[in-house]
């Protein structure tokens, strides 16, 4: 899967050149100079030779087959080589070339005719607008990019050049091996989910690294996601996911940014790992390249002092890592050569005299210990500590242990030569306890993540035919907000409990309904025109009577007249009312480049005015329609406080579940909501009082 | 203050040694080494000379005066020294020596007779179990840390030595400049408080930082605190702050560690930046030491390449500061001379071919646009750019600016000579864009803090004489909860409103009493045992007529003598329904180290299950008051959401004052909570429904 890009047996680069300092040189000189071993092809009309290799006027005029070409060319240009590509039987191309959609309408244009042509010609393409790519275990770096990285476990792929010049800087200067490079510039034809696959099955790519700024394919980008997360992890970091941040991405690369919801949404449920900033992306991936997954949350930090072994201790606090009790043979062990003043506790302090045979002493010792999962040294360097020696022991004792080894050896000059020793030998090393803390919970987090068992999904029997009707007939109408009926009739068709109710016209009608369903009742204004219907007064609960009945219709109608002239009003509608149950809300929300996300939360204020709502991409698995209720801030109130009975948690999941089926079926919701779904105490189920669906053609 | 500590004009080491590498050696080597001005006498029996000097073999034998004296012998010697330097007159001193409060209960005392003594003699202690000091501007390295800092604008205590070995190592490397250096140790004498006060007027010293792990006096340190952030920036890690950082932190100190809610409310309200890691120490020490203050929020950022730029703005978004739109004529002179593809607005990106000379007129352009307060400037090392050439166009022009500008150049080897050149000109670098913006967030806090007008008081009259006498009757009676009645007449003397209400014994009282008050009455049980009335059904609420009324003297009394045998009824409280208003909780917490803390919240679940509170140290100033109210998510509720009538804010706030001026005036109250106060809309004030306090001789 995209082998000729990786490892070709030939590269033709097209607008090679003769000039350092030109891009077409660059490359050139790259794929040279770092030993590629397959043929390389310079194309330039103008010269006959340069660096040393024969070089070719066209494509056409090269005598052997060419697996990869690399073009750098001015955008204008470009459709022509693409041509030639074509009859060469060229099916992967690299485009350099800057100036597409990144500038424009015009570039965009541009751009689409090229994406068409090579996609009728059956060429596969990186960019354009790229960096280019590099393979480091068959020695080709196919970029302008300045340095080649050391052969590593680490594959990067980005939809920022300036990302991968500055990775690959930092890489370079802590000696951090890459398998793979991938700029992704515009995305044209690959994206990051065929590159991520393509990753997958790359056996020196331990660990897949990306930096994105849009996702192509959000569906399909999650699927693959989820895949290859079970065997490598992924690691993230996705910019513009503020609003200052998605302003700024789409000036820069046209691309419409998702929400920060749904990405965090999407990531959650695909495995990969978020990390927040560039710093953490290096930090974890310095850890998952060479360290094992911790078994479990318990740590154990071993320090030469004090303070630090507590900053340590209270990041821990904010994470899923805990400092795990030691085991009584353990502290007997370490207090037989410990001075008296250490403390044989977590963490493990060995005091400000400690040496490096203490430190060895101690780490041999703690790693024998299998209550502890992971063990983080932190080393101050006082004036009795020769840093470098407990850097090597370190290096010494991690050969041979099953459990992750970090190390933060704070300061400057003095620890700089023992840092470097611990990064030479694949042992993370960082500047603060902090970031290893961090680096190692994202370590467990994708170890639980890939022990769960395979999701369940539950599919609901649900009469399509009918909703697929009258959204046809709402369309039809040039109507987008079904009315309540319409709204109720396409819950009844995906199962939804709902209260029994009947749209009156006339205050006989409300009467006889009433009487009918049984008091009390609660009515409500039907209308396709109001939404807020309990703010315009369009609501009145707990009618015990005939009379109330009476002035409802009266009052409600008139609201509504006053209120908002001009609404069409198809009359009163009649509910039984419910009797007890907590308030919840449950939403639909259509996301550009994740397709239909579903929201919950507690109804009322908790979602407009606390915010506490947690959202998934639909299909909702079982596991997913659970973790949602329980994310949210106020989940004890259904679980019960005080003495409060629980509520039917079972009836939520039953409808988050038919809600997301009921998304997936039908993409032409944009938005919807149920507000309220009145949850009962437990077993009793739950009913949808009030919907609102919006659709579109 | 404390000037015979860092300018003594002479001083003397006591237990100076002839071996290297033991402390009394080290301290005698680094003030002899680094050019400490003054005279110096090694103390040691068995020495005529060291290190060239004369040595003496006590106190006594020295013929001159001595200002200073840094011991560094056992533990049980240092007494008897102490007692000499009382005869010699010296009333500074540097106690070295551990093995005191931090080994145990014996080094404890050993310690507090050392503190007595020594303030019967009038001398002042820094230590036992540190590091030492370090004066940069006398060349005093009265410590034995192995190097010394250049001579710089930061002034830093700690807590903990090994903390001072780290950022003494990390400023070495990083050349960043200290004035002063202090490792407090025990704090057996001298404590945070007293060295801020003598930085404060240390004219050397611009910024200072701080590590803690305790506070000795919580209310001094933060009355000095506050008085000296009008002047100088105070930025502290606060360690210990998690439960399981608190559990470290008490091992290894021996100090209580306040709770996380008083320190951050400590921090807050007397003007102090809260470090939350040794990386944002730095960075915001960097920042503090070297750029004047961003006048406001507004940021603009100038980069090379799109990606680094959207994740500064992302990083903005989660602060105080935000994108500035920049000036119509800013953005045309740009386009004058940048090329057509870069953006001329917010984050300004001049594209990757960008060089040196690009950076320093885009540069010059945006300093001079007065919509914008500070510049940061992203760099990623493409083969365009030489990145040593921008840090110098930096350099130069920011000689002439009066905004701060901070920089990050990312990656590594091609952009660690730039980022040298940067740092030594005082020109803050950073890594990652995030760090840049913290840093400068946390300048623009500070900038907000100073310039808030002083702080109003509000004094309400009050009965204390009553509360003072209750109290007393209460500890005479061996009580600590106080019941209804008498928490009741606490707050009436403190001016609360209160319903009306009164005990009644039987149910014919009940019924007087209902009748007097006028229905609808709430009805409570009145017992000092039963704490939570509610949950043990002693409350009845919206009692409407005199059958209602015995109804609910039977169910309460039977109620509390079923689920609590043994309680002591006192009766039941018949009390004024009051009709409509939000509850509201406040209480009182007394903090070991900061004294009573002031809470509130939204009643019910917003306090238990959201923990939706606000925290602040009394006395409460009316600014406090209001923020506090302000502080908490659900504060939308209380000013009307959905067309709501807003509450009467005043209210609470003057319930806020009261209840500090309460907790002021009373020590004896540990805790308590009105629970709820009931505020009223807008201008009808705020009534005390039920109330607690708990009281300790």
């Amino acid at each position: 899967m995209l082998e000729h890009f990786f490892n070709p047996s030939s590269v033709a680069v097209v607008g090679a050149s003769q000039s350092p300092g030109k891009i077409g040189y660059d490359i050139l000189n790259n794929i040279l100079q770092y030993g590629y071993a397959g043929t390389v092809y310079p194309i330039n009309p103008k010269a006959r030779e340069i660096l040393g290799h024969r070089a070719y006027p066209d494509l056409a005029s090269v005598p052997s087959e060419i697996e990869l070409a690399v073009i750098a060319l001015p955008a204008r240009a470009v459709m022509n080589i693409v041509e030639q590509c074509g009859k060469k039987k060229i099916n992967s191309v690299v485009i350099i070339t800057a100036g597409f959609k990144e500038i424009g309408p015009e570039g965009a244009r541009l751009e689409e005719d090229l994406a068409r042509r090579a996609r009728e010609l059956g060429i596969r393409v990186v960019g354009p607008n790229c960096l280019g790519i590099i393979d480091t275990a068959g020695s080709l770096n196919a970029s302008f990019a300045a340095g080649m990285p050391l052969a590593g476990r680490l594959g990067f792929f980005s939809q920022s050049g300036a990302m991968c010049v500055a990775i690959l800087d930092w890489a370079l200067e802590e000696n951090v091996g890459f398998s793979r490079f991938v700029s992704l510039g515009n995305k044209m034809d690959i994206s990051e989910t065929e590159i991520m696959l393509s990753m997958e099955r790359d056996e020196n790519t331990r660990v897949i690294l990306g930096y994105l700024e849009s996702i192509e394919d959000g569906p399909r980008f999650m699927k693959a996601a989820l895949q290859v997360s079970r065997t490598k992890p992924i690691i993230i970091i996705k910019s513009g996911t503020t609003s200052a941040g998605a302003k700024a991405a789409s000036s820069h690369t046209g691309a419409l940014a998702g929400s920060n919801h749904a990405y965090d949404a999407a990531f959650k449920q695909s495995g990969i790992i978020h990390a927040e900033s560039m710093q953490s992306l290096f930090g974890y991936a310095m850890a998952f390249a060479s360290q094992p997954l911790p078994k479990g949350p318990s740590l154990a930090i071993i320090t030469n002092s004090g303070g630090p072994g507590i900053l340590a201790a209270d990041a821990c606090d904010k994470t899923s890592l805990h400092l795990g009790p030691i085991r009584k043979e353990t502290a007997d062990r370490l207090r037989k050569f410990l001075p008296p003043a250490a403390s044989v506790y977590n963490p493990v302090d060995i005091i400000g005299d400690a040496s490096h045979e203490r430190y060895e002493k101690t780490l041999k010792v703690v790693l024998k210990d299998n209550l502890i999962h992971a063990v983080l040294i932190l080393l101050t360097p006082t004036a009795a500590v020769d840093a470098d020696s407990v850097a090597r022991s370190v290096v010494k004792l991690a050969k041979d242990a099953d459990k992750p080894i970090m190390t933060a050896f704070m300061g400057g000059r003095r620890v700089r030569e023992a840092r470097k020793i611990l990064q030479d030998h694949a042992i993370p090393s960082y500047g603060y306890p902090e970031d290893a803390i961090r680096a190692l919970d994202a370590m467990l987090y994708y170890r639980r993540g890939r022990e769960q068992p395979e999701r369940q999904y539950q599919h609901f029997e649900a009469d399509t035919r009918k909703v697929r009707q009258l959204f046809a007939s709402v369309i039809r109408q040039h109507r987008h907000d079904l009315i309540e009926s319409e709204a109720r009739e396409v819950l009844k068709a995906y199962g939804f409990r709902l209260p029994e109710s009947r749209i009156a016209r006339t205050t006989k009608e409300a009467l006889k309904t009433a009487s009918r369903i049984g008091y009390p009742v609660v009515m409500k204004i039907a209308s396709p025109d109001v939404l807020h219907k309990s703010d315009m007064g369009g609501v009145r609960v707990r009618l015990e009577n005939e009379a109330m009945v009476e002035n409802a219709f009266f009052d409600i109608t008139s609201n509504i007249q006053l209120r908002q002239p001009g609404a069409r009003i198809l009359g009163v509608m009649v509910q039984e009312m419910i009797p007890q149950g907590k308030e919840v809300i449950l939403g639909i929300i259509r996301d550009i480049q994740f397709g239909p996300m579903i929201m919950f939360g507690l109804g009322g204020i908790y979602v407009e005015v606390l915010k506490d709502v947690a959202f998934r991409i639909a299909p909702l698995s079982v596991e997913e329609a659970d973790a949602m209720i329980r994310e949210i801030r106020a989940f004890p109130l259904l679980r019960g406080v005080r003495g409060e009975a629980p509520v039917d948690i079972q009836g939520i999941r039953d409808a988050l579940l038919r809600l997301s089926q009921l998304a997936i079926d039908f993409p032409e919701i944009i938005e919807g909501d149920i507000n309220p779904l009145l949850v009962c105490p437990e077993g009793q189920g739950a009913v949808a009082v009030d919907a609102r669906i919006t659709v579109q053609e």
